[in-house]
Protein backbone atom coordinates (compact mmCIF):
# COMPACT_ATOMS: atom_id res chain seq x y z
CA UNK A 1 0.00 0.00 0.00
CA UNK A 2 0.86 3.70 -0.89
CA UNK A 3 -0.16 5.25 2.40
CA UNK A 4 -0.55 2.60 5.45
CA UNK A 5 -4.02 2.62 7.06
CA UNK A 6 -2.97 4.40 11.04
CA UNK A 7 -6.21 5.75 10.90
CA UNK A 8 -9.54 5.13 11.59
CA UNK A 9 -10.62 8.50 10.00
CA UNK A 10 -9.01 8.11 7.03
CA UNK A 11 -10.73 10.72 4.70
CA UNK A 12 -13.81 9.13 2.85
CA UNK A 13 -15.10 9.92 -0.40
CA UNK A 14 -16.20 13.68 -1.31
CA UNK A 15 -19.96 14.08 -2.48
CA UNK A 16 -18.26 14.88 -5.77
CA UNK A 17 -16.09 11.36 -5.49
CA UNK A 18 -18.64 9.14 -4.40
CA UNK A 19 -21.17 10.50 -7.28
CA UNK A 20 -18.41 10.10 -9.90
CA UNK A 21 -18.06 6.52 -8.34
CA UNK A 22 -21.61 5.38 -8.39
CA UNK A 23 -22.15 6.70 -11.74
CA UNK A 24 -19.10 5.27 -13.26
CA UNK A 25 -20.27 1.32 -11.41
CA UNK A 26 -23.38 2.36 -12.88
CA UNK A 27 -22.88 2.97 -16.09
CA UNK A 28 -20.38 0.35 -16.23
CA UNK A 29 -22.85 -2.45 -15.52
CA UNK A 30 -25.40 -1.18 -17.74
CA UNK A 31 -23.17 -0.49 -20.44
CA UNK A 32 -22.04 -4.48 -20.20
CA UNK A 33 -25.42 -5.56 -19.86
CA UNK A 34 -26.77 -3.73 -23.01
CA UNK A 35 -23.76 -4.74 -24.86
CA UNK A 36 -23.84 -8.24 -24.15
CA UNK A 37 -27.64 -8.58 -25.16
CA UNK A 38 -26.85 -6.80 -28.54
CA UNK A 39 -23.71 -8.98 -29.26
CA UNK A 40 -25.97 -11.90 -28.66
CA UNK A 41 -28.67 -10.95 -30.75
CA UNK A 42 -25.96 -9.85 -33.38
CA UNK A 43 -23.20 -12.53 -33.51
CA UNK A 44 -25.01 -15.15 -30.79
CA UNK A 45 -21.75 -14.95 -29.07
CA UNK A 46 -21.63 -13.86 -25.19
CA UNK A 47 -19.38 -11.11 -24.45
CA UNK A 48 -16.98 -13.69 -22.71
CA UNK A 49 -17.03 -15.33 -25.71
CA UNK A 50 -16.06 -12.41 -27.49
CA UNK A 51 -13.28 -11.72 -25.20
CA UNK A 52 -11.67 -15.33 -25.58
CA UNK A 53 -11.64 -14.83 -29.10
CA UNK A 54 -10.01 -11.98 -29.33
CA UNK A 55 -7.35 -12.84 -26.94
CA UNK A 56 -7.08 -15.89 -29.30
CA UNK A 57 -7.04 -13.72 -32.82
CA UNK A 58 -4.67 -11.35 -31.15
CA UNK A 59 -1.71 -13.67 -30.47
CA UNK A 60 -0.02 -15.51 -33.44
CA UNK A 61 -1.41 -19.20 -34.32
CA UNK A 62 -4.15 -18.43 -32.53
CA UNK A 63 -3.28 -20.71 -29.06
CA UNK A 64 -2.35 -20.16 -25.74
CA UNK A 65 -1.87 -21.61 -22.30
CA UNK A 66 -5.37 -21.88 -20.28
CA UNK A 67 -3.35 -20.87 -17.38
CA UNK A 68 -2.33 -17.40 -19.55
CA UNK A 69 -5.90 -17.07 -20.80
CA UNK A 70 -6.79 -16.89 -17.36
CA UNK A 71 -4.33 -14.49 -16.50
CA UNK A 72 -5.15 -12.20 -19.24
CA UNK A 73 -8.62 -12.22 -18.68
CA UNK A 74 -8.19 -11.98 -15.27
CA UNK A 75 -10.87 -14.90 -14.62
CA UNK A 76 -10.93 -17.38 -11.86
CA UNK A 77 -9.87 -20.70 -12.57
CA UNK A 78 -13.20 -22.35 -12.02
CA UNK A 79 -14.82 -19.94 -14.22
CA UNK A 80 -12.18 -20.51 -17.17
CA UNK A 81 -12.62 -23.97 -17.35
CA UNK A 82 -16.47 -23.73 -17.35
CA UNK A 83 -16.39 -21.23 -19.85
CA UNK A 84 -13.76 -23.43 -21.69
CA UNK A 85 -15.71 -26.34 -21.88
CA UNK A 86 -18.97 -24.70 -23.29
CA UNK A 87 -17.08 -23.18 -26.01
CA UNK A 88 -15.51 -26.11 -26.78
CA UNK A 89 -18.55 -28.08 -27.08
CA UNK A 90 -19.79 -24.64 -29.75
CA UNK A 91 -16.51 -25.81 -31.81
CA UNK A 92 -15.38 -21.92 -31.13
CA UNK A 93 -11.95 -23.68 -29.76
CA UNK A 94 -10.34 -26.68 -29.27
CA UNK A 95 -9.01 -27.70 -26.60
CA UNK A 96 -5.09 -29.53 -26.23
CA UNK A 97 -4.54 -31.01 -23.41
CA UNK A 98 -0.80 -31.72 -22.37
CA UNK A 99 -0.06 -34.67 -19.43
CA UNK A 100 3.24 -34.61 -19.62
CA UNK A 101 3.63 -30.97 -19.49
CA UNK A 102 3.44 -29.27 -15.75
CA UNK A 103 2.44 -25.85 -17.37
CA UNK A 104 -0.93 -26.76 -18.32
CA UNK A 105 -2.99 -27.22 -21.18
CA UNK A 106 -3.95 -25.23 -24.19
CA UNK A 107 -6.56 -23.74 -26.13
CA UNK A 108 -6.90 -23.30 -29.76
CA UNK A 109 -9.43 -21.13 -32.12
CA UNK A 110 -11.12 -22.93 -34.49
CA UNK A 111 -12.16 -21.57 -38.53
CA UNK A 112 -15.58 -21.88 -36.82
CA UNK A 113 -14.48 -19.46 -34.18
CA UNK A 114 -12.32 -17.53 -36.20
CA UNK A 115 -15.33 -16.91 -38.54
CA UNK A 116 -17.32 -16.34 -35.40
CA UNK A 117 -15.43 -13.37 -34.16
CA UNK A 118 -14.67 -11.66 -37.83
CA UNK A 119 -18.56 -11.20 -37.75
CA UNK A 120 -19.00 -10.06 -34.41
CA UNK A 121 -16.50 -7.70 -34.25
CA UNK A 122 -17.48 -5.17 -36.96
CA UNK A 123 -21.23 -5.22 -35.37
CA UNK A 124 -19.68 -4.99 -31.88
CA UNK A 125 -17.99 -1.88 -32.32
CA UNK A 126 -20.66 -0.14 -33.81
CA UNK A 127 -22.60 -0.52 -30.95
CA UNK A 128 -19.70 0.61 -28.59
CA UNK A 129 -19.36 3.66 -31.67
CA UNK A 130 -23.25 4.17 -31.19
CA UNK A 131 -23.59 3.69 -27.17
CA UNK A 132 -20.29 5.14 -25.87
CA UNK A 133 -18.09 7.42 -28.64
CA UNK A 134 -21.24 9.27 -30.82
CA UNK A 135 -22.67 10.18 -26.74
CA UNK A 136 -19.56 11.64 -25.23
CA UNK A 137 -17.36 14.63 -26.31
CA UNK A 138 -13.60 14.16 -28.08
CA UNK A 139 -12.69 15.92 -24.82
CA UNK A 140 -14.17 13.06 -22.21
CA UNK A 141 -12.35 10.41 -24.52
CA UNK A 142 -9.09 11.70 -24.11
CA UNK A 143 -10.40 12.66 -20.59
CA UNK A 144 -11.59 8.43 -20.50
CA UNK A 145 -8.07 7.34 -21.99
CA UNK A 146 -6.08 9.58 -19.27
CA UNK A 147 -7.80 8.56 -15.77
CA UNK A 148 -7.84 4.85 -17.20
CA UNK A 149 -4.11 4.90 -17.46
CA UNK A 150 -3.86 6.24 -14.14
CA UNK A 151 -5.46 4.34 -12.26
CA UNK A 152 -3.48 1.47 -14.08
CA UNK A 153 -0.12 3.07 -13.14
CA UNK A 154 -1.44 3.15 -9.42
CA UNK A 155 -2.66 -0.63 -10.01
CA UNK A 156 0.80 -1.09 -11.15
CA UNK A 157 2.88 0.43 -8.45
CA UNK A 158 1.10 -1.14 -5.58
CA UNK A 159 2.04 -4.33 -4.97
CA UNK A 160 -0.40 -6.96 -4.60
CA UNK A 161 -0.01 -8.46 -0.84
CA UNK B 1 -31.68 1.26 -32.17
CA UNK B 2 -31.35 4.79 -33.23
CA UNK B 3 -29.92 4.44 -36.06
CA UNK B 4 -30.30 1.43 -38.17
CA UNK B 5 -27.66 -0.25 -39.97
CA UNK B 6 -28.02 0.37 -43.44
CA UNK B 7 -24.29 0.39 -44.26
CA UNK B 8 -21.43 -2.33 -44.00
CA UNK B 9 -19.01 0.83 -43.67
CA UNK B 10 -20.62 2.47 -40.57
CA UNK B 11 -17.66 4.17 -38.77
CA UNK B 12 -15.46 2.08 -36.71
CA UNK B 13 -13.54 3.90 -33.61
CA UNK B 14 -10.54 6.11 -34.62
CA UNK B 15 -7.15 5.35 -32.81
CA UNK B 16 -7.91 7.78 -29.78
CA UNK B 17 -11.00 6.00 -29.54
CA UNK B 18 -9.73 2.55 -29.35
CA UNK B 19 -6.84 3.39 -27.04
CA UNK B 20 -9.48 4.82 -24.36
CA UNK B 21 -11.69 1.75 -24.97
CA UNK B 22 -9.19 -0.32 -24.68
CA UNK B 23 -7.82 1.57 -21.42
CA UNK B 24 -11.14 1.78 -19.91
CA UNK B 25 -12.04 -2.09 -19.88
CA UNK B 26 -8.77 -3.25 -18.82
CA UNK B 27 -8.87 -0.49 -15.84
CA UNK B 28 -12.32 -1.69 -14.66
CA UNK B 29 -11.17 -5.30 -14.79
CA UNK B 30 -7.91 -4.50 -12.74
CA UNK B 31 -9.64 -2.54 -10.65
CA UNK B 32 -11.92 -4.64 -10.04
CA UNK B 33 -10.07 -7.71 -9.40
CA UNK B 34 -7.73 -5.82 -6.49
CA UNK B 35 -10.88 -4.50 -5.23
CA UNK B 36 -12.35 -7.99 -4.94
CA UNK B 37 -9.16 -9.16 -3.35
CA UNK B 38 -9.07 -6.46 -1.26
CA UNK B 39 -12.29 -6.48 0.34
CA UNK B 40 -11.76 -10.52 0.51
CA UNK B 41 -8.57 -10.12 2.82
CA UNK B 42 -9.82 -6.97 4.93
CA UNK B 43 -13.34 -8.44 5.15
CA UNK B 44 -14.33 -11.57 4.26
CA UNK B 45 -16.57 -10.81 1.67
CA UNK B 46 -16.94 -10.68 -2.10
CA UNK B 47 -17.56 -7.72 -4.57
CA UNK B 48 -20.80 -9.81 -5.21
CA UNK B 49 -21.83 -9.62 -1.69
CA UNK B 50 -20.92 -6.57 -1.22
CA UNK B 51 -23.01 -5.25 -3.84
CA UNK B 52 -26.39 -7.29 -2.36
CA UNK B 53 -25.72 -6.10 1.09
CA UNK B 54 -25.59 -2.08 0.10
CA UNK B 55 -28.80 -2.93 -1.74
CA UNK B 56 -30.22 -4.27 0.95
CA UNK B 57 -28.99 -1.56 3.47
CA UNK B 58 -30.44 1.26 1.04
CA UNK B 59 -33.76 0.31 1.70
CA UNK B 60 -36.18 0.71 4.31
CA UNK B 61 -36.65 -2.25 6.21
CA UNK B 62 -33.61 -3.98 4.63
CA UNK B 63 -35.74 -6.26 2.54
CA UNK B 64 -36.49 -6.35 -1.29
CA UNK B 65 -38.10 -8.71 -3.60
CA UNK B 66 -35.16 -10.90 -5.58
CA UNK B 67 -36.50 -10.18 -8.82
CA UNK B 68 -36.06 -6.55 -8.18
CA UNK B 69 -32.98 -7.05 -6.43
CA UNK B 70 -32.00 -8.73 -9.90
CA UNK B 71 -32.66 -6.07 -12.02
CA UNK B 72 -31.05 -3.54 -9.52
CA UNK B 73 -27.82 -5.36 -9.68
CA UNK B 74 -28.55 -6.64 -13.64
CA UNK B 75 -27.84 -10.49 -12.59
CA UNK B 76 -29.35 -13.04 -14.47
CA UNK B 77 -31.49 -15.04 -12.58
CA UNK B 78 -29.41 -18.05 -12.11
CA UNK B 79 -26.65 -15.78 -10.91
CA UNK B 80 -28.90 -14.41 -8.53
CA UNK B 81 -30.25 -17.70 -7.01
CA UNK B 82 -26.76 -19.02 -6.47
CA UNK B 83 -24.78 -16.28 -5.26
CA UNK B 84 -28.41 -15.90 -2.71
CA UNK B 85 -28.29 -19.31 -1.28
CA UNK B 86 -24.42 -18.84 -0.71
CA UNK B 87 -25.37 -15.99 2.01
CA UNK B 88 -27.79 -17.73 3.07
CA UNK B 89 -25.52 -20.30 4.22
CA UNK B 90 -23.60 -17.89 5.83
CA UNK B 91 -26.42 -16.11 7.53
CA UNK B 92 -25.61 -12.73 6.11
CA UNK B 93 -29.47 -12.93 4.64
CA UNK B 94 -32.17 -14.69 5.05
CA UNK B 95 -34.45 -15.29 2.16
CA UNK B 96 -38.96 -15.55 2.75
CA UNK B 97 -40.63 -17.25 0.50
CA UNK B 98 -43.94 -16.39 -0.28
CA UNK B 99 -45.69 -19.58 -2.36
CA UNK B 100 -49.15 -17.81 -1.98
CA UNK B 101 -47.70 -14.42 -4.40
CA UNK B 102 -46.86 -14.98 -7.66
CA UNK B 103 -44.65 -12.03 -7.76
CA UNK B 104 -42.11 -13.89 -6.21
CA UNK B 105 -40.06 -14.30 -2.67
CA UNK B 106 -37.97 -11.59 -0.88
CA UNK B 107 -34.81 -11.68 0.80
CA UNK B 108 -33.81 -9.34 4.05
CA UNK B 109 -30.49 -8.13 5.90
CA UNK B 110 -29.51 -10.51 9.05
CA UNK B 111 -27.98 -8.24 12.17
CA UNK B 112 -24.69 -10.45 10.41
CA UNK B 113 -25.28 -8.97 7.41
CA UNK B 114 -26.02 -5.35 8.74
CA UNK B 115 -22.29 -5.96 10.97
CA UNK B 116 -20.86 -7.01 7.91
CA UNK B 117 -21.15 -4.06 5.70
CA UNK B 118 -20.94 -1.83 8.55
CA UNK B 119 -17.41 -3.42 8.93
CA UNK B 120 -16.50 -3.53 5.10
CA UNK B 121 -17.94 -0.29 4.06
CA UNK B 122 -15.45 1.87 5.56
CA UNK B 123 -12.51 -0.47 4.52
CA UNK B 124 -13.36 -0.81 1.12
CA UNK B 125 -14.15 2.91 0.41
CA UNK B 126 -10.85 3.68 1.41
CA UNK B 127 -9.44 1.13 -0.64
CA UNK B 128 -11.33 3.04 -3.64
CA UNK B 129 -9.82 5.88 -2.70
CA UNK B 130 -6.21 4.88 -2.67
CA UNK B 131 -6.80 3.15 -5.87
CA UNK B 132 -8.76 5.45 -7.73
CA UNK B 133 -9.27 9.47 -6.40
CA UNK B 134 -5.48 9.90 -5.14
CA UNK B 135 -4.48 8.63 -8.48
CA UNK B 136 -6.56 11.25 -10.61
CA UNK B 137 -7.07 15.00 -10.86
CA UNK B 138 -10.26 16.63 -9.66
CA UNK B 139 -10.71 17.06 -13.63
CA UNK B 140 -10.57 13.94 -14.29
CA UNK B 141 -13.30 12.95 -11.13
CA UNK B 142 -15.66 15.31 -12.86
CA UNK B 143 -14.72 13.87 -16.12
CA UNK B 144 -15.55 10.70 -15.03
CA UNK B 145 -19.05 11.36 -13.64
CA UNK B 146 -20.13 13.70 -17.28
CA UNK B 147 -19.30 10.77 -19.51
CA UNK B 148 -20.84 8.40 -17.43
CA UNK B 149 -23.88 10.47 -16.94
CA UNK B 150 -23.78 10.72 -20.71
CA UNK B 151 -23.67 6.78 -21.65
CA UNK B 152 -26.28 6.34 -19.57
CA UNK B 153 -28.75 8.66 -20.33
CA UNK B 154 -27.76 7.22 -23.92
CA UNK B 155 -28.93 3.86 -22.95
CA UNK B 156 -32.01 5.07 -21.50
CA UNK B 157 -32.85 7.36 -24.77
CA UNK B 158 -32.36 3.94 -26.66
CA UNK B 159 -35.34 1.80 -26.25
CA UNK B 160 -34.34 -2.02 -26.01
CA UNK B 161 -35.20 -3.63 -28.51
Amino acid sequence: MSSPDTSTDTAWLDDTEAQAWRSFLRMHTQLMARLGRELQTDSDLSLADFDVLVQLTDIPGGRIRVLELARALRWEKSRMSHHLARMVKRELIVREECANDRRGSFVAITPAGRAAIRTAAPRHVRTVRRLVFDAITPEQVAALAGLSEEVLRQLEEEPVD
